[in-house]
């Protein structure tokens, strides 16, 4: 950040008056320029006992495999954001959506609400930022082509839950 | 936002090519200024049968009783936020933390990560952000005074857990 959204005026780097962090504060208005972490929200869709994953069709990791996951949108619900993602990415409807875990990524400034839920209809295509969407039984998961950590870590917990019986809201840290 | 951040020209609501929504886009570098709803960590402190509050000293709601809370910190977990809010508006150490809600506030574009915790000492104290910092018996709780929607949502909730005998973590929204 290098120049103050409001009034366009160059910004410094330092902790302001009455805080203990540096922001991006502006020279000329003097507005505090905070950055926050961000939410991704994301879908473990179960169709009967097989999940469904989509092929990646944009970088980063073009081509790997992923639960249907994005940024969390102003003015939306982290459930609404998930159902959309799943919607956009795997054109999916899913139903019966509950909280499954919570993936604090703090090098990235990410936190993963993730969901599960069910395949409400048998339909389902790739969206315009995947190339290819499949439902794919436990031994069929491709563990070694998954494009992201947090995505291995989830599903790893979600066969875990599976054998036990039980499935509960976790938090986990995927730290670098 | 009127100027880009990073060039420091005006910049354009619009819809992004490859986009559906309208976002704040430079005019002249073409980045995209992306808006996320913020996350806020809190916690509810149980000290034997009664929970912590905090009076605030700051607005908004100067004067009213809240859960320590606060926005989550980039490069941090939602745990330690909520372990960090604790300390700095109570002078409280807290243990034995856990997941307790996640509340979305879409009008406003925040979403809750809610913990429950143990005071891990008898100490406590205002931070600069409280007026006050006290223990509550159930029957003590200042619900005509509670600073937010989303503290008296959560203590009902509390409550209601704690006679049935069961708390897990939950999702709930509240809409204007």
């Amino acid at each position: 950040m290098n120049y103050c959204s409001h009034c366009g005026a160059s910004v410094t780097h330092r902790v302001p008056v009455g805080d203990n962090l540096p922001r991006h504060v502006c020279d000329q208005c003097g507005r505090v320029h905070y950055q926050n972490p961000k939410i991704v929200a994301g879908c473990v869709v179960e169709c009967e006992s097989r999940l469904l994953l989509c092929r990646r069709a944009i970088e980063p990791r073009r081509g790997l495999w992923t639960i249907p996951a994005g940024f969390m949108e102003n003015g939306e619900t982290a459930t609404q954001a998930a159902i959309r993602e799943t919607l956009e990415e795997a054109c999916a409807r899913v139903e019966a959506v509950s909280l499954y875990g919570v993936y604090n990524i703090p090098h990235i400034n990410q936190v993963y609400l993730m969901f599960r839920a069910r395949l409400a209809t048998a339909d389902f295509a790739p969206g315009p930022e995947s190339l290819d969407v499949s439902l794919f039984a436990e031994h069929e998961i491709p563990w070694d082509e998954l494009a992201f950590a947090v995505v291995a870590r989830t599903l790893r917990r979600y066969y875990e839950d599976r054998r036990s019986g039980v499935f509960t809201a976790h938090v986990d840290d995927l730290l670098r």
